[in-house]
């Protein structure tokens, strides 16, 4: 069975242990189609195992100290008994082999704890791909008896809405600012966060971040109405803030457990992902068709009408792709 | 060649004849699949004959008199001796079979203008199949002569962005509120808007207008910075406002024929609908093929991994589809 035997990684990853934990999740990171049988067996022999944990989604604006932030946090769960796993989304890693610093440089204590698990992003894949790998590492954490897992964006673009379809609370980390804090703000992503945290509400930038608590919880209020997220301030570096920020967190969580609504925001994520697998692999093959780059600049020059090109398009395309 | 003639109708739309206008609009319109190589043929005759108008989109909060305005401002138009077209974007129009006063009724005036046409929503299709049929009617219009095209969306949803595709300028309406005038709006709609009109503005209303004017000029600097879209009063009712709006939007075309950006946004465009052609066909049969209602229900309830009903359903599907 060589490196990927399925029997003993789930084995492993019931009995928690670290290695075993990072060799499953390289196997569902493959792209090696060979793997994913594999793979599926073992996502299906955890299966029963997964959903303990309480999934946090964290992302940020540049600068907002989000290394310095998950290192402190992350801490602060580890010495209150909690095991933390911290995930990565970085579409950007595919090209740069990982972050410039690395994971132990980033997070320097929360590397060296006994209970933490940090993994890098997964290094090939487009977004959605690396979010998918991310989806089903968190699923084998929680089979090795995490209690917590952090998913943190690094990327740009749509990776920060895309979290929140992977996760149980969805925390934005802004930095107070001149008043323009609301610009530079990806499209969408106040819209879905579940909790914001003003970070470094420090020294001289402590009243400055209570100011732009203010006019963020204006401006969700007009946003969002009664749905609005909670507003909170916090120091990483300074550790204040955090024992709150958790606290929110899990109330929101016992919360949702109680009402229904995280079991349902769940299955709808499920359903979510469910067609993202379907869906990417034929739109994939559907992109990659032979001629449909020709066609596609037939249209950009105007040489050719969009219908006109779809049809040539669509004529052409099978399913399942010849091989 | 019956009643969808293409010679006919082509030579119809060259000499602006309402009449064959309207019935290759239906032929464009119809999803039979014996008509599309007839609508292809249609659309490719008259391919160089298209691109010459205005084409501008048109959404408003609800209540906001949008009838009203495009009545007025159509009217504006016409009396400066332009040709206009008004086309709907309503996906609900497949349920009530078009909008409930109908159109003539909506735009009194207007429909009785020589130089107008207003052609209610396709009545059938998903949202993006009546987005794709209004862009080709839309193309039919410029090729029998009109100058300017009003694409208005009647539906809820995502029919406000999706209509930002289709348009050379996106108009938004809105109204004076009680300070929360940006609760309520549609996801997105503020980020693709290109012009804000704040409708209304007349009588007792006149001063929460220009209030809110201001509001919203600081809204969207916050949001957008110096790619904020300008933000305009008007009262269709009484009819000021209407022509500094048609100024405006008049130079800012004016101003992306002459840089290049027109040219762009529309061959942009052009290759978002060849893909939307190009995809929605596979992804609809996707989501019909055999089997899959039952594995997104095992999904839902838990019973089964997303992984393993995509594999299932991709090993199920085909393409071209079993006929």
């Amino acid at each position: 069975m060589g490196r990927f035997d399925v029997d003993v990684i789930a084995a492993g990853i019931e009995a928690q242990k670290r290695g075993l934990l990072a060799r499953g999740i390289t196997l569902v990171e493959s792209e090696q189609p060979r793997h994913a049988p594999l793979a599926e067996k073992l996502l299906g022999r955890l299966w029963d195992r997964t959903g303990g944990a309480l999934r946090i989604g964290i992302s940020g604006v540049p600068g907002v100290g989000k290394s310095t932030f998950i290192d402190a946090f992350g801490m602060l769960l580890i010495e209150a008994g909690l095991k933390v796993a911290v995930l990565a989304i970085d579409p950007s890693s595919r090209v740069s082999g990982g972050s410039v610093l690395g994971d132990k440089t980033r997070m320097s204590r929360l590397s060296r704890a006994e209970g933490a698990f940090i993994r890098p992003s997964p290094t090939s894949g487009t977004l959605g791909g690396v979010a998918r790998k991310t989806r089903e590492s968190m699923l084998l954490c929680e089979a090795a008896g995490f209690d917590v897992i952090l998913v943190e964006t690094v990327g740009v673009g749509q990776s920060e809405t895309m979290v929140a379809d992977l996760v149980d609370i969805y925390l934005v980390l802004m930095l107070a600012g001149a008043g323009d804090e609301l610009q530079g703000i990806k499209r969408g992503i106040l819209e879905v966060a579940d909790v914001l945290a003003i970070n470094k509400a420090d020294g001289d930038n402590a009243r400055p971040a209570e100011r732009a608590q203010g006019r963020y919880r204006a401006a969700l209020h007009l946003m969002r109405g009664a749905d609005a997220p909670p507003v909170l301030t916090c120091s990483a570096l300074e550790g204040h803030g955090l024992g709150e920020l958790w606290q929110t967190l899990e109330e929101r969580w016992n919360t949702a457990k109680a009402d229904g609504s995280l079991e349902a925001r769940r299955r709808k994520q499920d359903v979510h992902w469910m067609w993202r697998l379907i869906e990417d692999p034929v739109l994939d093959a559907l992109h990659r068709s032979a001629g449909v780059v020709g066609l596609e600049d037939g249209v950009r020059t105007g040489r050719r009408s969009a219908r006109d090109a779809a049809r040539v398009a669509l004529e052409q395309f099978r399913w399942p792709p010849k091989t």
